[in-house]
């Protein structure tokens, strides 16, 4: 059976970079927006659209930041279900074909059988918004306010998501294997020890 | 300034182990029971007494379980104030010393000045309901109920006397940097890698 690690987190943690040194790391493969792509080339439906749909279960319509800038969800799609189905196939695909890691989307929940060694990615609001600012686009001009907003948004949307199909709640420590606070933390410098770690427990 | 590590847990998560494991990976001074014999002797007080009434702040009386067993706490005694400060007092001299490892004693916040690499760890019921079994001492003759309703106890008392001296709640991801599910885990196993976790964030 494949291993598998998933990485949910809070957003401006952190988190995609930690899961994609990571993967790199163990040389394992990485999966986040490419469940996008692919799902877009299953479906025929805009790429962008879809990274933000297929996260939230655009459970409720706001401002979300996915990749590297903001945009607005401008409708509520109404086969958001079929979506969520076609992705959790999806998923369980990508699992099957190999050790790999996944970063949010639920994973750690679709993934239960494979028993995946979970990871929670989690950062003071300062450190997330001091990472947001970094990595925000040209012409991205909202104040802290908005992006702190924005942030807890995102954040609230993705814990609806994950419940509705998890026994246990998003960011309770229970349902991880580890928790990692990235505040004052250089993610690259801790990723030869928590791939040391999981080849130690996987093993 | 001395490099700190300190360790809070839940009650039978092999917290202890994980923190004598690490220090000893480090080369670091590890104290836990050491707090209570060096009040034991400074005060003239029992040191089982000690033990008990020194985590836990004595703020209730219950069955509780330090070390190997579960004794008795008989009374509350009047001078918990002046216990705990010392306790305080001696937990930052022993900080002053050199670099170690800080088993409870709320001793995360008490060394807040100190910068601590945080750790929490914790586990799922049946996990700590083994562990417990595995070290009980012999006539230790509680049921799995009863040994469940002592450890939710002790937990409660050592969140409540962190609490009252701290900014974060006892086990809140937020407080710590670094949070351990050892469901399943054998500890040992992961000491080389939280040793190195530590070392790269600390240099």
């Amino acid at each position: 059976m494949s291993h598998i690690i998933t990485v949910s987190r809070e957003f401006g943690s952190g988190g995609r970079e930690l899961g994609k040194r990571l993967a790199d790391a163990l040389g394992f493969s990485y999966f986040d927006r490419e469940i996008v792509t692919a799902l877009a080339a299953e479906t025929g439906l805009d790429e962008e659209y879809l990274a933000n749909s297929t996260e939230t279960g655009a459970l409720s319509q706001f401002p979300i930041h996915f990749a590297r800038s903001f945009t607005q969800i401008p409708t509520v799609p109404n086969d958001v279900v079929k979506l969520m189905s076609m992705q959790t196939s999806l998923i369980k695909e990508l699992a099957e074909k190999g050790n790999c890691v996944f970063v949010g989307r639920a994973a750690d929940s679709i993934l239960e059988e494979y028993n995946p060694f979970k990871i929670f990615v989690y950062a003071d609001e300062q450190s997330k918004l001091d990472r947001c600012k970094q990595r925000a686009e040209e012409g991205e001009n909202l104040t802290d306010r908005e992006m702190l907003r924005a942030m807890k948004r995102i954040d609230k949307a993705r814990a609806e998501f994950h419940d509705i199909i998890s026994e246990y709640k998003w960011g309770d420590k229970e349902g991880y294997d580890l928790c990692i606070n990235t505040t004052g933390l250089e993610i690259k410098k801790v990723i030869p020890a928590l791939a040391e770690y999981y080849r130690n427990i996987a093993s």
